[in-house]
């Protein structure tokens, strides 16, 4: 499946700063961080599922937002962008 | 169309906080703000060129990136949330 995950973190406390962190972490080892506080996921249901119990676990819902729209197949791909140059796509090899 | 809109724009110098707020700006005028930077928008086709025209006009290509998913009809009516509560929906009528 494919997903895009944006989030807002209140980072006015040093907590919200630490919590800002953790759900960064949480989204990096799952997606592309293609912006600040927005990763382009591509993964199965399961991880889904794992990845979002280790975001509920980091954040404050009264404070903080994350939103999780499901795209479907190859919408990641057909992003478009205005300005600088995006990271490299999911599904192309990296050359090193 | 639905499209979700997000950006990053660069605001290491007063110019750059300028540009924030024109983008913001131009977004509110067609999407439903859902986080600090990203936008939910409904609109014609006609309605995205001019706005996209709009974008590149306030934009420092070189150091803001601004990303467009177009997404099927429905998507943004099942997006999911952690945390606090969203908006208002497009399609559902305002009660005051």
């Amino acid at each position: 499946m494919e997903m895009l995950i944006t989030y807002d973190v209140d980072t006015s406390t040093p907590a919200g700063a630490r919590r800002l962190r953790r759900v960064a972490k949480v989204c990096e080892a799952y997606g592309l961080r293609v912006q600040k506080s927005v990763f382009e996921v591509v993964c199965t249901e399961v991880d889904w599922l794992l990845m979002q119990q280790r975001l509920l676990d980091v954040i404050d819902a009264e404070h903080d937002s994350i939103r999780v729209y499901k795209l479907h197949h190859g919408a990641l791909a057909k992003a478009e962008h205005l300005g600088h140059s995006p990271p490299a796509p999911h599904h192309t090899p990296l050359v090193f």
